[in-house]
């Protein structure tokens, strides 16, 4: 049976996943960067958009963790773009460019359907109104037998964490006091008992915590 | 100058210090003892009650480190016992028994002063309704140029943090999520910024998290 992962998953010490205010010249609001800069000194993430270099140890392990074996991808719509409500512009492609980085069919989350799209780079979105069950369905139907990725935000991983359908959690714990944002944690007491849950600090600061569905 | 400091501050992935439903026979409530594990295992602790034995790693580094240096602890009136509101028994001496493990003065902010205790084995209780400030200065009077140690709970912690007076600060991110009680980083967006951090994972699976005033 193909798993459910989530990766790269960052949160601050008072468990927000991302900040208040976001947009399109701010994806993550008041947060900036500094849930993801640990992120963007990897070798993985800099060989993603072409770059030489960048760091090669555990971060970049975790990193590159992502992509292997992942067949298609889950996201919220805010994953897909900052809009709310029905879509103004259908032809609006995301703010992931030409080529996105997902190389999957990805399955967004909405209760606007629209039209998919069909990009370059093995690229397609779906846009569903569906329970995480039901879009999981999806998912695993186009996944070829590959696993599926949840891609966030911390909404979405929250409706699939509460639904117990996750098999691997990877949540990046970033020494930082976000104070306002989206929470990940908010309703999931005593997930833990689910997991094997393993913790590592590296020397970027992060510590990288692994939930492996027991 | 003595330094302010915290040590060996338990909070779960979701930011909580203590559960909810706190009594005489739960001082960590719902929690249970989960934040703490870590803490029994080691060394320092099962010394501190005659026991011999213990983990002697990192954990118990910490641990230890919670004594030395101090001249005086502040803590809130709900770690000296579980009563709210004007005290039932001036004549109960709190939930530390005939010999706490303080032995320093220690200073319990309360609405409701009462005469002050004096204990064996150097402990002393007394009785301030007074801000962190103006309770730091009596701490500081009475620790004879060492440190002063915040003790707790959770809302006394985050008082001071807030008021700025705290030098060092010793968090332990234990990987549960508890879901419910009393938080500890609310109120203390970008706290980071005032202090160097270092993280540190130990094989019991907590990460300690250390906060030096820059």
């Amino acid at each position: 049976m193909s798993k459910v992962r989530v990766h790269n998953l960052a949160v601050s010490l008072d468990g927000f996943a991302t900040g208040e205010g976001q947009s399109l010249e701010a994806p993550f609001g008041h947060a900036g960067v500094r849930l993801m800069e640990w992120f963007f000194e990897t070798r993985a993430f800099r060989s993603m958009n072409g770059k030489d270099g960048g760091s090669e140890g555990v971060d970049n392990a975790f990193a590159a963790a992502w992509g292997p074996g992942i067949g298609a991808e889950i996201m919220g719509r805010n994953k897909f773009g900052p809009q709310r409500g029905a879509w103004a512009d259908e032809t609006w492609q995301g703010w992931w460019g030409d080529n996105p980085p997902f190389h999957t069919p990805v399955f967004v989350l909405t209760h606007h359907p629209r039209p998919a799209l069909t990009l370059a780079g093995g690229n397609s979105f779906h846009f569903l109104d569906a329970s995480p069950a039901e879009a999981l369905a999806a998912a695993r139907a186009a996944a070829g037998g590959l696993d599926v990725r949840i891609g966030g935000g911390p909404s979405t991983v929250r409706q699939f964490l509460d639904a117990d359908l996750v098999d691997h959690l990877h949540v990046v714990l970033v020494p930082i006091v976000l104070g306002r944002g989206v929470r990940l944690w908010d309703g999931l007491e005593s997930l833990e008992e689910r997991f094997t849950v393993e913790a590592v600090t590296t020397p970027s600061g992060v510590t990288h915590l692994t939930f492996t569905r027991r």
